[in-house]
């Protein structure tokens, strides 16, 4: 389902799921901007740098909050040697190469960003800098790509519909446990039995429920848990440290986290 | 209905549905600013660029947030080079250039933009510029064109009385069938059966109620589908990455959209 | 009433309607500040600008708004050519030529404007300028004017009682109608008969109760009205066009606003 | 009861009420800072003034509100000519010249004013200019008085406890009949007879309860009524627009005062 | 009880209560930081004056409040004469010199003033000077003291439990009537016979409950109102303007005092 | 369990729990970053400085803040001796250094800050500076770890599910009570017995429930304690000003602690 495409650099690893690459080549060669939804930890920004190398284009990452402002994207004058110079953002640095422009938890960015995302989503694709009174036209290459996580949003942010409705867009999950166990296999070099221990934990941690918890284990952390199991601290230990204390705080929630753990790697 | 106008450029393909057009050109006429209020990517903007072409005047396009200021759209003082230079905000350069100015969602503009934009609406229809000192009048070909969406509207977002007054206005809603087919044909170059079937979809989708919807399906997202279908995406990949995901992020809500869409393209 | 008086400039058309030019007139013999109230579009800004003229005063006004302060009335430095150069604000502007200034919505502006309205409606009429250590007397023309439209008012947003008793008040409210048809008239150069319908009209719509209305229909979207029809739109048109889409949003007023509307003007 | 003092310069006139010239005079001597606390109009800022002159120092008054900062009482650098130029603020001024500092609606400052109050109603008398690093003495002359309405007040708007008690207070309200009618006449030259009846008019208007009055006639407002009618106004009008609408918005309030006005002066 | 110390200037009359001299020199010795807490006006200023004065160290003290930033106690970068200069804070200045820095009501203060307690209270005792990268050591002699007034609190002005705990913390309370006694004569040169009067209704006066009182009757108001009546005026007129009216705005409260202070000091 | 290492600088003084030292260990091998959670004054802070040292690395500690941003930890342009010159902040000097950069109570931070804190928690190791374009690479020595205390909390000051999740955690709680003596003796040189004591009084005092205390009694608070007895205080007077007053300013809370003091150290 990969098909095999002109890569510059070699892509990072990414174990599809389905027609995610498809879709994302497909929206690219149609100019159209991607909306990626998904939890935390989930594989979004990885899939987004190996579809980058895939199709050969520079990829310019930015995580959003609740400061970034347009003129962080585009770029602001910056004073140096006694002179004025004006410093591009790093939005207007991918329309200028070509490039993929991933912005990472979008929602939490500030409203005044609509006022350059709008243009560049249009059949136009402009990104005007107000500042130098420059108008940029984005070339065919260049691709925005926004990502959130719908399971955690502040009721004071979302995407306005009206920016929302400027994007196609795709579901992510984890992955499948087959899949999950070749990444934590490829990413730690655990052995293939105690990366299965450590997917079937998962799949028994992301079914517990009636507790305090926002997001459930993310795949990102059992590569932290396997990794700290290849650093020679034991099981429990390492499934402790990576996979209960860093998902609550509340009392109650992490001893359910620990019983299911315990449960499935017996203190020896 | 579309009366000849001699036009600078090659105006913008639109499909008009009433008097949209003769109506904006008399207000033009009359030096009569212009509210238009509709859906998200139901042709307000295509409308203006239309319209502005067929009047042979220049277009200048701000998408209004949260932070959009007075000084934002009448222009700053900037340090270049050692020394001081002025610089027009889009506001002002389509008052100099006797164009359109057209501020796309203007509830989300700070308030201050009031400040300039009452005295451009009254019959002294001039810019003051506080910073300079300089008070521009506007040439009779000057238009002010401002629209919103009344369907998706913040409590505290909303034009003050003081300043809707100053408007003549008009609704715009989703084409009818027949123009929104010929649009997507245009648009996408997909052949008539397909675009059928996805106007037919879209009046479907949007008589779907009783869901945690804010907006419908608009044009754009069928002009969107239609696009990844001509790229290969399958019917059913194209309408569920275009017109449900980019609506909403509640399950049930997606399984609805989806329900209806699958019943319109079964899967194959 | 309207005593002849030596006026630089020919006075903008203004249709007395009882004491306010004598009382005006008085007030500014008196050297007291005056406060208008009225609804939006009633004539306030056309009443002060035909006093000026009258009066032969150089009138400046300024709309205010959440964020304009007291340096943006008193001035400010601004950077140019490489030094720093005081800029006069407004307010100052009209104290040194003793003209008239305007504060159209007053309750709009910031409170630390109070600062320096203050000082100028005590019987000392000084204009302190902090930034430069002026303190400047206002000459015996001087005149301070500030509106507001008591009908719409945030609850945060009123004069606070300290400054309302520096003024003397008097209210406005939309013409009477043998007014309003002359008004008409004067401005659009409408027939007679189209006028008196306009007039009619605007009487019942703003009769009109029950609805979501912040205002009713003001004399500027008559004149509105009439100049749509005067460039060809139908009546029912025009006043769809001015005097319905303008004053709201739902559907349900609207829909009133309308029925009126073709009640005196049925479709052709 | 006003012992004769050296003045520099006549005294405006103030009609004393009780023992406060002496008062006053005694926090002078002791060095202690006063508060006057009293409705808006009633002859706070005229008392201060008047003591000023009559104890031979400067005054300097500042108008508080929200945004005003310690740095605009203590002073600020400003750029000028190339190069940086302390400016000193009215709180600096008044203690390098040792006069009176009078703060006008002290409640309405920000808080950061504390830090540069403070430090001057101590037995330190101290005035601490962080910028410059200055610590300036104030001399025996110097006394700072600060002023408010406790009639009208914010929940968030009032004086911290430790800060109140830096003071010592006195109350003002509206003067005696036979104190007003006096200053009526000095003010503004009206006769004796017009004046005992607006005079009369004003108890009852003050008297007049159960209305969404913030406060009630002031003697300031009484003086703009007297002049209004020294400019040949009827006693009505004059009365209805220095008396009745700079007091409410509300329609059943302002009639009520009106009713008042009928009864003391028939329509002739 | 009050050990005798070299000191370098006359220490500041303090009458102590209890231990708070050698637990403060204590806490000195140990560098340890203090906190103290107790009513407006009870002398937490004039114990620290009076402590930094007997351990002879320099004493910088800053009024605390809303505004007061980190950078306000570190320093700052200031323009002056072309070239840029570093100019210390105060806490700055306490630091380099060895002495005491007094943070009186450090609740007000911004909470961004935490980043330079912090490290000053650890065992490290160092400050981070951000802005010029330097990094100050605290010599032994140096010691920060804060204060609040645990009486009078916004629910959200509290100091952090992580901030508290870095502080051994005293009570301070009003003096009892002896050592009040002593104190008054003391400051004021009044005679034994009125201070103990005066002492004897501040006692009545702070047992008044069921009033709307946010504070009662401090020592440094008995100051006031003694130095009143060495001006001249009389016992009862001095206590209602140095005790009833600093305290209170409501009517019945001043009532309630003025009830007391009538009883003790009847009319002549 | 605490192996030895080579170690540049004589490691602070710590007394180990259980793994947390081999934990840490681990993780800056593997590369992870570390989240440490804990009650105030428990020993986070002096663990993270007792690793860095073992570790032989450079610990920049940076105690967080309501205003802390993200320029503050990467750093800004200053302007010094007429021109400008980057200014590195504790951050990226962490990241050049190949240090440990530590971010005390990091809830307490502007959300902005995860905008550099992701990517240097990614596989990609990176700190992007958006104001000179730079791109920093950690190398594999730079280790980011944050603190905060989960039982102190404002609903509004949490870390993001997508931020925590990028961390291993460790929980940290106050020192069994063999490990509080040895830390008390350590750092004090107090004697055995009153060491004893004094952990003996700590663990009644956290038993202590039903009282206004945000947090308990910590082994900070005790070495304070200790330190004012070797200064010559009497326990009881100690442990008031060390243990109890910094602790409440309820009355009834605070007379709960002292009842358990006095029940422990009987006055004499």
């Amino acid at each position: 389902m990969n098909a095999p495409l002109p890569a510059a650099v070699a892509a990072p690893f990414y174990q599809a799921q389905g027609d995610e690459c498809r879709l994302f080549e497909a929206a690219w060669q149609q100019q159209l901007p991607v909306l990626i939804k998904g939890p935390t930890g989930c594989g979004k920004t990885r899939f987004v740098a190996h579809m980058a190398a895939r199709l050969g284009l520079p990829l310019i990452t930015v995580s959003c909050h609740d400061d970034l402002s347009a003129a962080d994207l585009v770029g602001r004058h910056l004073i140096g040697d006694g002179q004025t110079v004006w410093c591009d953002g790093p939005l207007t640095r991918a329309v200028r190469q070509g490039g993929i422009c991933y912005l990472d938890e979008v929602v939490e960015a500030r409203k005044d960003t609509t006022v350059v995302l709008h243009p560049l989503t249009d059949d136009r694709r402009m990104l005007p800098i107000e500042r130098t009174g420059e108008l940029l036209e984005a070339p065919p290459s260049f691709m925005l790509v926004v990502s959130y996580n719908p399971g955690y949003q502040h009721v004071l942010k979302t995407l306005k519909p009206s920016t929302r409705q400027r994007f196609v867009a795709m579901s992510f999950d984890f992955p499948a446990p087959d899949v999950e166990l070749a990444v934590l296999m490829q990413e730690t070099g655990i052995a293939e039995s105690q990366a299965r221990q450590l997917v079937t934990l998962a799949g028994q941690l992301r079914r517990l429920t009636g507790y305090d918890l926002d997001e459930s284990v993310s795949t990102r952390l059992l590569v932290y848990a396997a990794k700290l199991m290849m650093s020679g601290m034991s099981t429990q230990l390492a499934c402790r440290t990576a996979l209960a204390e860093p998902l609550s705080d509340e009392s109650d929630t992490i001893a359910a986290l620990l019983a299911v753990i315990d449960t499935q790697f017996p203190a020896r």
